[in-house]
């Protein structure tokens, strides 16, 4: 268990589910024609391209899933930064199984490191002035998995999901009222983080009164963000939200605010280009 | 059953997990706290840019089960181009349960829309002279649910899994050779289409030897298949994969391909920004 | 739930499994060719032979989860004589689903009402004399359907499991001895029945003293079975079991067994004809 | 992963729901009374009967889940001829285990051998003069593993599900016409092997002129079908269907027919007769 | 969904598995034996005992998946007050169906409400001076069943998993001292309560100079409590654990701690006296 | 597999599933922050209470889903007496997942042993006078795991489902009386032990004309018992039930009951003190 890993235990049913949907009722059928049962052979898993390794615990699982006798070592590690031409690691046994695995392998592997990629070139463009955070807009089903790719990534972890962490957005508030909202998820939800949504600067300075622990402002500009920082004077963590892009994020994060959560690192994510060589 | 649904029983267990995922043990704590249990409303799916819809059948299974009293209404359907602005569905019912799912349907929703939406830019860019296909480069468990929003794009779905066709790769080839591997496909898997992956023109003019029903070029400049095409004469399909982007892809399909297969479309995926507004 | 109805939770859960079997990752792709998304029918399932009916329930799941729309209304039940061309139930609503559904509804129906016919046959037989008992020897997955469907055609259900009864055979005798194996079970398992399984008249004449519940007669001629009755006195049950078939399984019964169990009921099934019409 | 194995996740899944099915709640009670927990054994499957070997892998797996400590070696494999006595592999390891997991390991073995050997029966009926082809026509849940018996057997694998070819029947042909519906096939699914089922000789012709891939002849005699073989010139194959017997099949063979598809091989199988002996 | 209620999708799957255990392969065979298939029922929830209910909703999804035709009507809901005799809610419709889930439904119910039941007690006996909170220590697989029926109780949740805080002990403690422990959870965990284990007056000290959220006093009188509280000054959250009893609970919560979690609300639950009576 | 072993296949899903509700989507996150991934470590499972053992096949298999490489050996097992401060067993590897596996294990551990050392107090109660058994008033989803572990306390199982014995109550006997209501259960279910719950004298009279196997005395005084068994003269076995308690259990044994069966057994556990300790 790195810390880029994602549980073992989500790993473990995503890999059989990967597994399942791409061997269908035959398995694979052109391997079967044309590779012999005791062929066996030796395969890298090689970069494309420059980025940002992850998923590899997916990868080794997809071949330890198949045949425990698929030896799989790596050379690169997640969180790594990869270049075209290197190898990241080995697989060694039965070609058949090598070759059955291969996409399943590769689609978490390109997937989780697309998402890693992604992230660090925000990180990057912060500077570290902000933290970057992931958001709840994930693939569906492979929540954790992209969680743990922006952890490799440089970027952390927002909510995991619905239950841990209270944020009260303009549906709630429109009902009740910001500072009704946060006494009553004060009252019901103990320990939990407290953020609200703010759209105005009157709203954020609502939100200090009220005491939250962090104040979210969706679609501000720089400018806007500089005055609720000023306006919050460290009582509450900021962060942003909302359209935020490679260009833009340098300027957000030097107005001073705490995080910076991209929906894109895990909704809107290009894969990383590896591939499995035969050696 | 529309033609661009996913299978039901997909659906189905998709939704299932993705709800488990996104509740947790609590579930929406924040609406728990926040909004009464006899609270109602109407709210509408909206789309926020310009794209193509897919994934309707998911956001509805989404509130099926979450509760049957939530009505759920399309007003646009799979395949529809949609605006900015644009009102797509409406559901109604418990106010906590509609913002409950609302992460999860938007999820599937925006996903979805966004593998429709890539796939028509590439058959638009391809003029009609060429189909555009999806491969197996697909996020894990979600492969049924991208090569549905596929079709809604106006692409079509190459394989469905190792299972339902023979592709022969260089990895085949270095082994028992393009004729044998072919013949051996042939025989023991008849009903399948056999394609076969050309990485030269004399490759190109052993497999239209050996009788295949589909040649694969890969990484070829569309003067390489324009010659191709030329040298097949007909007696197989062109499928050109590798790296075709939307700049390229026109020239490709002019230059004679059948068929042009695009990793990205599933891959490397912008999700279409689409809300849900609270009326 | 009718006396010859599986358990629900396990009709759902193979429901669920054979419909995504057969479904794969696209769905009924001819039918996505071929008819159109509004397209309504009726349709008729239509018994093609002479037989017991059983699987119904099956039949039934098969459409409610594909559709809760599609309408199914059955003529006939499980365990009713079936006859060439006679009508069992009706479905109606959207063609597309009729006929993604009809492959999957009828393999259940045609394999739970083979099961039921072969067991009336034996039932027949056995002219009353004795009753027809099923095996563990059961289809991996499909036990609760198939002990089901020898209930419909008259037969009685012996275990359920390695679980529900003690049943003593060769290998257990050859460590322990059949009179400390039945002590053992007995004060191991209070409440369950202790069966042996006996292969000479001493065994039974032992079996007897020892005070067991059911005596299993295995491969033993008519003959034996009547000696094999006569020694017991009453005192406990008499079950035969051996590749007993069609032929044999009157003399059997006459010989005074309370028992006959047919494995063949389950593992050596011929499917009884039945078609889906459209009307 | 011989050529005869279903796909590994597929084999994990069905042994599992096996197990799970066989040991209820208690597990196996008799053992656990007669058998001391450290007692050891070793066991060999027996055939008693003459017939074809399959379903090893699933014997291997129920061992390998019950307890990685029983070593499992096979002597004979699947697709191998067996005879009455003959040994075809051993198991050593734990005698309460062994016994626990025997029914289960049989289940399997006996029911895949049944498809095997029936297989076999038609592949030699035939004579060479066609292909024999397994159908759709499976037990719930245990398609893949049916698929991999009839190869075992030495026969084919037609469609594995709706999803992997077109297959246009009377109801399609009712609605839109031969000529239509393929080209709705060809259009909407490219690479697809588009076959149609023929009732009478003026619909091949139809079919042949529609630049089908397979033509399916359903209960027609010999006769008909070498006239519709000499209509078509080997312009499309000829598939024939529809109750033909290990009696009819040579006939029909060399009625000049690609491939014979059976519903039966599957749907109608005997369990082979196979053992475990306690050595 | 109140206050109150599980997360749906959990309650699904727990029902489906509950159900699934209790009817095993052969489903209610007293129930087959005894009573007619039409014969109908009404049938009312009552309490035996004075106590707290919770787990309506478990058993209302009882009888939704064995019987949508079952009417279930409660009339009293989870966190009321229950008293001896006092009918809780209706079933009406299938006698059969109502026998075969009353266990279930009850397991549920009567597990439920006894979590419930003991955690008023606490809360009633801190009086309010504390809340009361549960753990991570539950039965395993009803987690959120459990933390929904704390709540029902006037508790409240602490972790729902691994994931949603951190919680630094002592065996993390003891390898890189308090301080860094803290600093490094901060540094990875953005948004998460971070909460210490304290042993001595001297860690608590510690701990408020590491800024904590919050300190858990484990095994202390409330003496020591005392002492802690006054040490933080309210800058940190005091927790208390160990072993704390209804007897004891009150003097510990007059100490000043804001939270006192009690493992045994979920994992050393009487099951409250429910019934079902057949009206 | 020993006597006091849950069934594995139950054991896997279990313990799978326990891990994934602990591990959430992002796993131990305090561990994470606070522990090298090289760091391993020694722990040993140490009891804080003396009880009865149960529940180590549930810890084992805990740490093999989580790395095949943390060594489990136990020196003490199921259904032994253990002492405060008596170590139970070893775990060696890596610290972090000896942490993140702790909770879940222990969850088994802990109530697992708690339902062994309540059985043991009411087993020793008895004084040997009646067996104590189980009910179906289980935790759903633990049946067999608490079965196995009334085993280790010297228990006996009652029924596992309602599908493995006839327990005909007073709904059944309201509808068609006694003595039809067992002719139609061995009818119907040959080889089924039948018990009948009887509330008067009368009814014991009735129960034994009928032949029933086992008499079911439901809240009867331990003299009314008395008079039950003389009435009886040992033609059925006879069973108590109805809330008694280590306080009663000894009375009623000693009125001649051959078993008394306790639902608090596993609906109202008190979880033994387990712990773990960091070597």
């Amino acid at each position: 268990m790195t810390d880029f890993d994602p549980p073992h235990p989500l790993v473990r049913r995503l890999v059989a589910e990967a597994l399942a949907e791409d061997f269908g009722t035959l398995g694979d059928i052109t391997s079967i024609a044309c590779v012999g049962e005791d062929q066996t052979a030796v395969a890298a898993f090689v970069s494309r391209e420059e980025g940002v390794l992850a998923g590899t615990a997916l990868a080794s699982e997809t071949y330890r899933q198949l045949d425990a006798n698929i030896a799989v070592k790596w050379s690169a590690h997640d969180g790594d930064a990869v270049d075209p031409g290197m190898e990241l690691g080995q697989l060694s046994g039965s070609l058949r199984t090598i070759l059955a695995g291969e996409r399943t392998a590769l689609n978490f592997l390109c997937h989780c490191s697309g998402v890693a990629t992604l992230t660090r070139r925000y990180v990057r463009a912060a500077r570290g002035n902000a933290s970057i955070l992931d958001t709840r807009k994930t693939i569906p089903g492979l929540r954790g998995v992209q969680k743990a790719a922006v952890r490799a990534g440089g970027g952390f972890n927002h909510r995991e999901s619905l239950a841990d962490a209270v944020l009260i957005k303009d549906n709630h508030l429109a009902l009740i009222g910001l500072q009704r909202a946060v006494e009553q998820a004060r009252a019901r939800w103990p320990g939990r983080m407290v953020e609200v949504e703010c759209e105005s600067l009157d709203q954020v300075a609502e939100a200090r009164a009220a005491g939250v622990d962090r104040i979210l402002l969706d679609n501000m500009t720089p400018d806007d963000v500089r005055r609720a920082v000023a306006l919050v004077e460290g009582t509450a963590k900021i962060e942003i939200s909302g359209g935020i892009t490679l260009e833009t994020v340098g300027a957000y994060a030097e107005a001073g605010a705490d995080f910076i959560s991209v929906g894109a690192l895990t909704h809107s994510v290009r894969a990383l280009d590896i591939g499995l060589d035969i050696l």
